[in-house]
């Protein structure tokens, strides 16, 4: 029979409590892991949780206001064609770009929004050091969301925070099954550990934590880059405005430079 | 102990051949996996040995040429600061949004290069009708490639190819687990199996396909829309155009506006 490589396999957590405002999220999830996670073991948090126990709830009686708050950057933005709204994808304070700045009113108490932990590095590494402790095994952590993208339909779940764990392998150097360098690829992995969790977890049950067991070469000390490092810098961006909002500006630009040889 | 929902698994088949045009990978696939795939597995298969055994390899004596026949459409282009070339980002053949229009010249012979497959989910109904049949079981297959994403750093493997499995899965009209409606959330699912997949295949090793197994409520009749469903027709897309080449569409529209007012 064929051979086969190692096994990677994840599940979910089930039956974790509602969280809320000042929970002690680490203390839970320790108690929760006890007995389950394993050595080299990757914990999956879905982000909404820590900003529950962080209390990163505000009230908001509009969510468009909740969302300009935590812009800092306009990226785009289109109103919707039935007159519902307003697209905005922005880069928020996390220095994430995504739609309305990860501001989430659906899972927040009515005229409430949920915001994002407000350093979600700092949460996952919180995190790590409290289970590493508490279960006397190395695990990684990372802290998800959900994120859209240009190009693609659909969103796909993404590592907003990590520690512990290999967030982006860079293979420069490296060669291929040819021998031939692999230049230019650096897979990033926290991100597919967070797009793997998500068909576990999922979107409609209450399942925010899993657990991915099989990789723990990819888990590290705590002193390695955490999500933050996934982030490319806006100015090495070249989608770093919409097409729309980019023509806009050249366009008055072009007019203020006629205007100036007239 | 905590209780934990059901266990998905993925592993990847160790010596495959080199596959080399006109070979039968379905075959050579079929054979490979009987035994180890079960009813309800999603095989993910890197695009690169379809390409192969489809025989999409072309003598090129310049990449960039190759890259400029694969090309519908220029989305942006950058010339490196170091002087060694262009990226190009275009709208490919097949429709996808990728650097180099999927031109691959580290997988093939020199002076040659490697497309992608002509038409991705034909392929991939193609090795899921030949696999179900050989097998006798029902089996997803994806075709996955590597693509970079806007505003992050690194890549992520992608679904360019899918049959017999839920490529998008529309929650509209669900409910999250507060009860509240998940209107617009949509979960690229074959894009979340293609990069749970690249966790053990990797890109270093011959480790081209890999077996998902747990997520047998995936799979589905050969009927249903392929991976071509995850890409966003570029007139709804915000990013259509790269931010540098839509500002400079608006600065010479700016320009001419002045001059037809003149």
């Amino acid at each position: 029979m064929t051979p086969t490589g190692p096994t990677v396999s994840m599940f979910a957590l089930l039956g974790l409590p509602e969280f809320r405002p000042g929970d002690d999220l680490a203390g839970i999830l320790g108690d929760a892991l006890a007995g389950v996670a394993h050595d080299g073991d990757i914990i999956a948090v879905t982000s909404k949780i820590v900003s529950k126990a962080e209390g990163r709830i505000v009230a908001a009686a509009d969510r468009e206001d909740a969302i300009t708050a935590e812009t800092v950057r306009v990226v785009a933005e289109r109103a919707h064609a039935d007159g519902s709204g307003t697209t905005r994808i922005v880069e928020n304070r996390q220095g994430l770009v995504m739609a309305a700045a990860g501001v989430d009113a659906s899972n927040a108490p009515d005229g409430h929004v949920l915001l994002l932990p407000e350093d979600p590095d700092r949460s996952a590494r919180h995190l790590a050091e409290v289970l590493r402790d508490r279960l006397g095994i190395r695990v990684g952590v990372i802290l998800t969301d959900t994120l859209g993208r240009p190009w693609r339909e659909g969103q796909t779940d993404a590592a907003i925070g990590a520690a512990g764990v290999v967030v982006l392998q860079e293979l420069a150097g490296s060669v291929d099954g040819n021998g031939r360098p692999l230049a230019v690829t650096a897979p990033a992995i926290a991100d597919e550990l967070a797009a793997a969790a998500e068909l576990v977890k999922g979107k409609a049950g209450n399942r925010p934590v899993a657990v991915i067991r099989g990789l723990g070469h990819l888990v590290t000390g705590l002193d390695v880059p955490g999500a933050r490092a996934l982030i490319r810098p806006s100015e090495r961006d070249m989608f770093r405005w919409g097409s729309r909002e980019a023509y806009a500006d050249g366009y008055a630009a072009g007019l203020a430079a006629r205007d100036s040889q007239a």
